[in-house]
């Protein structure tokens, strides 16, 4: 997507130095946009583990690329392996980084020694090329719903959507899940406005998704989580789309805390709730998503403080509750199937449901 | 309510000190606990527009002092009508500000202009009297709802509440509305534990209600707007209580932005919500909250920037959002009456309907 005009990925590797990856410094958005080169797998796993990258696609691309910089020096089995366990190491529960690296292990064991640089830049070039295909393709599907709605309301005034988190171009190589719909249809020329939840405690919408959506020309709005049932209530959001980090067998949504609150403001104001997410996000193990899917507990002080711009133009934070009090967590919520009017994955929309995703995904029906 | 074991009121007149009155500069709430003294009109008036005191009925209260204190040189007609538009002036939409200010006027016209300031100073501890007489009423209504809550979980554990802003002591003269019930409950021994919801964008939960909670010694626990849902839906809240700004004639609810939210949680996991409101609150004269209750836009200011203690211990603030980004921010919804367990007003508790409401309140039924 676009940064002042200027298309980006979130990860390239520039023709002129192909044996380096240029990523942003995430950790300076929104207020700076610091292009990093990555060029050896100590600052591959340092760019992880620092935050610098985030975002489970973009995660396992980058880390595809650190192999192949650990190689450079040893491509010998050994150093094959010991690089994909440090790099496994950098982020234990990311499951689309321990996905790429056993899919680069077992693409570069396959071939000789002397080869699996070259192997192995070709296929983390695809990794990343594969990333952009699956968000396009959620793009396509998620672009006919806003395209629907505009038609329907007679192509006046303007499509408001509201999200919340950030599961957008910045998380991935490329589109986004939940951004690319809004993207292709603002690139085509509908006239969309999005509700950007600011998604505390880490304000992942507004310090993410609103410069996002601001930097590829979107026009947006950023508003209190607290705020977006008004909005429902009023007429003024014709459709809710959000992404996920796990999707249930039976359609059950885990996402970032307050999704689940939104979902029943839309169902109770007859607002669509559409998820977004590539098909790797489903876990077919799992059916009732509230009963089996942990909850992950973060830091009280994501509540407790809160980070910004002071008025010296640099980064601060300050304490926003007494300094006696405690403060807990979560960091996501699962939202119940009912909830959802569907999901909108690489190869189509469906139901959140057993029967919906079987539809899209029959294989799946066979293998577990 | 106590601060550190030293029972206070939020407004209170010295015996020794008998024509001023002591109030608590709310603006340096929670990180320093000030008193002000005030004993002139000016400085009544001073304290209501820079919200060192807030909430309807605590401004009301002071107001009525200020009157008073304005009719210690000239207590003619012209003096008392021109300090009450003065007085009325400084918060135009405060209900009870005007209400106050009327009751007071009424009052000191009907006596001679010598006997004004005394028996305006009866007249204010009068009004600060029954706030707090009324507040204990809705507290000791509420109370019977934890009880049965304590005594439904066997006296085991804890009673889980849940709150939304701030309706405790400090907006009141003492109390609190939904907070009232909870006090007492802590004071007779009932192990109450509350979730307090920050309540974006100002912050009056992890500010004040979390300050108030834990200055008395109740156990809390500051979450982010959107965690409630979740904790709902996994079964540890056990009641949610909130104050109002107004109620309509059939029960509808506008109270701070994110009510709805939460009423909309609670509604879908059978967790009661009630709301706790002095019958000055209820306006006899709206039945459709959300159609016909004008919703308040506030400073776009309050969602892109937080103010909180700096790393030098000094109030600060950060920005939040990107710098190109605009913000909408609407500071009430409402929340429908199917959504409402019951209302908990000085009379008692009752549905949240028209019924519910006249069978306490009958004398309303011939006035409107």
């Amino acid at each position: 997507m676009k940064i002042n005009g200027i298309s980006y990925r979130s990860l390239w590797r520039p023709s002129d130095d192909a044996s380096s990856i240029r990523i942003f410094d995430q950790t300076r958005f929104p207020w700076n946009v610091e292009i990093l080169e990555l060029r050896d797998v100590g600052a591959v796993a340092d760019a992880i583990t620092s935050m610098q990258v985030r975002g489970a696609p973009l995660i396992g691309a980058v880390a595809a690329y650190g192999l192949v910089f650990a190689l450079q020096d040893d491509a010998s089995d050994e150093a094959l392996e010991k690089a994909a366990a440090f790099l496994v190491a950098t982020r234990p529960t990311a499951i689309n980084l321990r996905w790429a690296i056993e899919r680069m292990v077992a693409r570069l064991k396959a071939v000789r020694p002397t080869e699996r640089v070259a192997a192995g830049y070709v296929e983390a070039d695809a990794i990343c090329d594969e990333d952009v295909q699956v968000n396009e393709a959620i793009g396509r599907h998620g672009l006919e719903l806003i395209r629907e709605i505009w038609e329907r309301k007679g192509k006046q005034g303007q499509v408001n959507l509201l999200t919340h988190c950030n599961a957008g171009w910045i998380a991935t190589v490329d589109w986004g899940t939940a951004l690319a719909p809004i993207y292709m249809a603002h690139d085509e020329g509908i006239p969309v406005h999005v509700w950007v939840d600011e998604t505390r405690p880490r304000n992942q919408g507004s310090l993410l998704t609103a410069w996002e959506l601001g930097s590829h020309g979107v026009p947006h709005t950023v508003i209190a989580d607290n705020a977006g049932g008004h909005y429902m209530q009023t007429g003024r959001v014709d459709m809710v789309i959000v992404g996920t980090d796990r999707v249930t067998a039976q359609g059950d949504v885990a996402n970032k805390i307050g999704t689940y609150l939104k979902a029943l403001a839309a169902h109770d104001n007859n607002v669509p709730f559409w998820v977004a997410l590539p098909s790797s996000t489903i876990d077919w193990r799992v059916r009732d998503g509230v009963k089996d899917i942990p909850i992950e507990e973060r830091s009280a002080d994501e509540v407790l403080f809160m980070t910004g711009l002071d008025s010296n133009g640099e980064a601060g934070r300050v304490r926003i509750a007494p300094l006696n009090s405690p403060a807990a967590n979560p960091a996501f919520d699962v939202t119940p199937a009912r909830l959802v009017t569907g999901l909108i994955t690489e190869r189509g929309r469906c139901d959140a449901s057993e029967a919906g995703l079987q539809s899209l995904f029959p294989e799946q029906t066979k293998a577990h």
